[in-house]
């Protein structure tokens, strides 16, 4: 990709991270992001909070997983994507538009956390950098179709993929 | 600050950080980042690594002590900070200078990694934005000055700086 | 400031940029900037558009009139600035969001274009890189209040400024 | 490319652009941009320079030629580009490294300046977005193999890459 509009933002989750599954089994985690600047006041002589800025953003596959069960509303983290815009249409037959993340790389924030990190078994490979964002027109599966308790199973090692077959031969990771 | 030349980098620790104290009592970690850029060969149908960056990097404070306790030779992460060019002279008495990384935010990367994460008491405060770079001209002190299990204690609950009085004076949170 | 978003977008302007004066005098500069990524698709073994991420921005004081005399429909431009999210209310009373682009820097980009750059006098000190936002709660004054050739003068030379008394309190640079 | 430290930097040339040629023709410019960070003192109530960041950069082909005839020393850019690293060895055989900049896109900064642009004819079709970083090995030409006067011709008007036909009906913008 080239010209992309790549992003870097730190702020807090304002939910828990929705995991879903498409048709075809892909996961995918939706979640926001509300980043809110402080100006110091010369006046009063401390720091203010401004607006905050909220930020739609989504991460696929296995990566989706990771951040399921790694992140909780109110974790601040530190993520890096590209600025995407998405347009749709209301009920009422309203057209607009919304602008999204496609997060590249996101982790918790040890500014006021640590953490213990559980490595994934597939992370070995070299294939490190490569995107994986959303892939084109990807029909969106039954909830039923999604593995019931994957959140938890990720959490636990990493080996949720490990079953037999699946999404083995086309994840480019 | 403005006009400060903000980079976000995302690679791998190509060693455990290094937890050391200033002679006033800051703690500071210093690491260096790796970060490998991949390209897609066209002819070879395939992606190959490039030439990696080695970003030295510098974390102060209590984030200091987080980043020691939670990350290892080898981490995959995400940070972010300021551009730093510093001056200085070789034994030998030659001129050189290096660019180095004063961070503001860093975490594990999700990406092939689950993690558990514990909030530190401090994390509370408004605090939560504003610049905790390097402080001016800070002393180093003997080693022997510095809390010997800090990283451990941290780990365990984020509990280190509530000594009564301790670096309460000049800590902006 | 502290924790804000910070965005770099290249792209095109979609339209001329529209100059406007508040009551107090206060010159801003308003456009959109189209931004197109572009992915090499492996199959056809060509460049292939994106859909454009559409970005409004805003440039404020003296610097307005800089873009406004400068820049024109589809000039390719690299800008950065703050991400800025804005509540409004539509006429009919419903509540909605918009991101903008509160911009620090930009210029034409010299990929396919060359320019003939000329300092105005203001430039001179060191103030080079203080923020210099939208100010708070400024009311928009009637436009028979801007100065109508603005524009051009600040082309010619950059001697708008001079005129005595103008703004010279209020500006930090 | 995936993977790439992505930066933007804001600053001054430090000297004019240097511009040659490589035996196969391919033009590079050269040039140093500083960027000096300010800091408000809140003891003294005004912004004080900090240290300088001195960045070296490079920008290939036309672009190349843009830059050198548009841009000269004390130049405020606005820059964008990827984080390099190179390894070589001093006369006296010790190996070191530095940071240099490849410039994806660089702009005359609008804060205390106005621009008269000029497009060229090769805004052409597919280069667009694309990378267009420094070539692998390239051999550099002796300076008599390079067209003696090609800066002035850029700066004429950017007619240098006119040859009939090229990329003339197909730009994006």
């Amino acid at each position: 990709m080239a010209n992309e509009t790549i992003i870097t933002v730190v702020g807090n989750l304002t939910a828990d991270p929705e995991l879903r599954y498409t048709q075809s089994g892909l996961a995918v985690a939706n979640f926001t992001i509300a980043s809110t600047p402080r100006t110091y006041d010369r006046a009063s002589n401390e720091w203010k909070d401004g607006e905050a800025l909220f930020l739609r953003a989504s991460v696929w596959r296995e990566f989706a997983e990771h951040v399921a069960s790694t992140l909780t509303k109110g974790s601040r983290v530190i993520a890096q994507g590209r600025l995407k815009q998405r347009s749709y249409e209301t009920k009422e037959g309203e057209k607009r538009t919304s602008i999204e993340l496609d997060i590249d790389e996101i982790g918790p924030s040890l500014r006021y956390a640590t953490a213990q990190v559980t490595r994934t078994s597939s992370g070995s490979g070299g294939a490190g950098g490569a995107r994986s964002g959303a892939p084109a027109d990807e029909p969106w599966g039954a909830s039923s179709n999604a593995p019931a308790n994957s959140g938890q199973q990720s959490a636990s090692g990493g080996d949720v993929w490990n079953t037999p077959g699946s999404f083995s031969d086309d994840t480019p990771f």
